[in-house]
């Protein structure tokens, strides 16, 4: 009808090469006379495959999660692959839901972030065949591979340093428990450091806490409120940080010379505050391009046998924290 | 085959209300056995209508487009609707590629953030009927509504409380022209200010910059290079304005002794910041919820003749401003 050629319309729909204004205006003249949709499940299904990558994130609000799909893009685009994004919110029911949905249109593999990975979750990942990869946190699953930093030891590594710089007096804000990340590992690492240095743990300065600059302001007073102050502070995200640190210099206390603070995850700000912030830095790009890689090497049928892939850390030390 | 009714395994499929945990595992056994997928576009035609809404936004990094997700997920999931984001880096080629993925898997209705919004683009979505509506900017077209904070008028009452406080040595940092939100209107909203009190612009003084920290210390590098400084300095974006109070700081400069700064955007870390950094504060939140209950209505054939919103906006006065 638009007179041009077959693959002029292909290109057309698909977008795929360069096609004159005037021939691409004829082709979509005439699908919309014809009301006609290219069915990309019926192309798929007549390929085999759909060139989609789904990614479930919680959410990428306050979160270092736009770092991550910024590095899944990156690697997905060099492969010729497309990426669609869900926010589940973390919740099972949603997380289900949209894994469903991504199956529904044929998506090729899934990258996946979540909390709280729960059974339902793995056993449907497991059933539906579809190649997933777990980013953020360790699978604990024999066939979900993951990629993720090393929570634990980077926790154990920051709050160790402390120790070194002469405090005993060591408060910890931490992501609330079930939150495995920022949550419960970050918070082993605290653990294993103090045990290490015969150091008890303190009831009244271990906080948990959301992950918003607004919930490190509250926890902070909460430690403030306690019966006596710490001399250093480690927390389990720099957003919780630096809500932290606006907390304390509000009230007249300074920082490192009163109290001393360590982060958790190297985000820009963390530089350009005052003091600037002594953090654990690792690399979330490189978290979602190592996922993204290997992701697409199973997609394609490569050997890659489920495995936990490390990304490196180390600790930036910066002006917040003070030797005692 | 699996012994169980036909509504229970709708029930599995969807996750659309609670299965016990055998009854789910007996239908996920026999989906496994029988290799079934639930084709969800083969359901969603059945049904002529996907519950899906389509987001397409450049990136989420460095921006507050992640608070703008969290305003869309929050309504969209009030109605039923499900979300899907797709990243397009801000390519027409990648833009027209997105919607008519979007189109393939029969989504509802789109919301697209898209900084220079290109004729095809526009030609595609009018051709195609699929609702749409387009935030962060004004859409020059009568077709697509639109929702988005007034970038002109905000830039103008900011750069006017500049000049009330006796500042006429006034440098802007912009973001790249094309960008027509944080670029160009932002810009024209200086630009007015300045005319309007007789102000001549000073080229030396209007730097170009990408959007991250980064950017903002490069371009103020630029200004402090110049022949002569400013006394006060408008930012187009909150992030720009940190990494040049950054700058700023480390080159021995005083703000706001010697320099005073104004941002836009009110992120939150502008209140973490030492001094406090003055910026216009909007809700990119609103903008979200905006937007998808206004799509949701024409998805559902309610007469939201297209149209424009503007949410509001507010100058929050802090530290890094002074009077000279």
């Amino acid at each position: 009808m638009a007179g041009v050629s077959i693959s002029t319309v292909s290109r057309v729909i698909n977008n795929s090469k360069p096609v004159q204004d005037d021939l691409r205006k004829r082709v979509l003249d005439v699908m919309e006379q014809t009301k006609f949709r290219p069915n990309t499940i019926a192309q798929n299904l007549a390929k085999n495959e759909s060139n989609l990558i789904g990614v479930m994130l919680p959410e990428v609000k306050n979160t270092v999660l736009d770092e991550l799909i910024h590095g899944i893009n990156h690697v997905s685009r060099i492969y010729g692959y497309n990426t669609m994004l869900s926010l589940t919110g973390g919740t099972l029911e949603n997380e289900l839901h949209y894994f469903n949905l991504f199956r529904g249109i044929q998506a090729d593999g899934i990258i996946l972030a979540s909390d709280n990975l729960k059974g339902e979750l793995i056993e449907l990942i497991e059933l539906s065949g579809i190649p997933c990869i777990l980013v953020g946190r360790d699978a604990h699953s024999a066939s979900i591979p993951s990629v993720h930093v090393d929570n634990i030891t980077a926790a154990y590594e920051a709050v160790t340093y402390l120790i070194q710089q002469g405090h005993r007096r060591i408060a910890m804000i931490r992501a609330r428990s079930g939150d495995v990340a920022s949550g419960d590992h970050r918070f082993e690492g605290y653990r294993m450091a103090l045990a290490e240095a015969g150091i008890p743990l303190a009831r009244d300065w271990i906080v948990e806490s959301g992950i918003t600059v607004e919930d490190g302001i509250e926890a902070m007073r909460k430690i403030r409120e306690s019966r006596s102050m710490p001399t250093a502070l480690f927390c389990a995200t720099d957003r919780i940080a630096i809500g932290a640190m606006h907390d304390l210099m509000e009230n007249g206390l300074r920082i490192p010379d009163d109290v001393s603070v360590v982060g958790f995850d190297g985000i820009d700000m963390s530089a350009m505050i005052r003091p600037k912030l002594s953090t654990v830095k690792y690399s979330a790009s490189e978290i979602g391009m190592t996922a993204a890689r290997n992701l697409i090497k199973r997609i394609r049928g490569g050997e890659v046998s489920p495995r936990h892939w490390c990304v490196s850390h180390y600790l930036e030390t910066r002006d917040s924290v003070r030797s005692i």
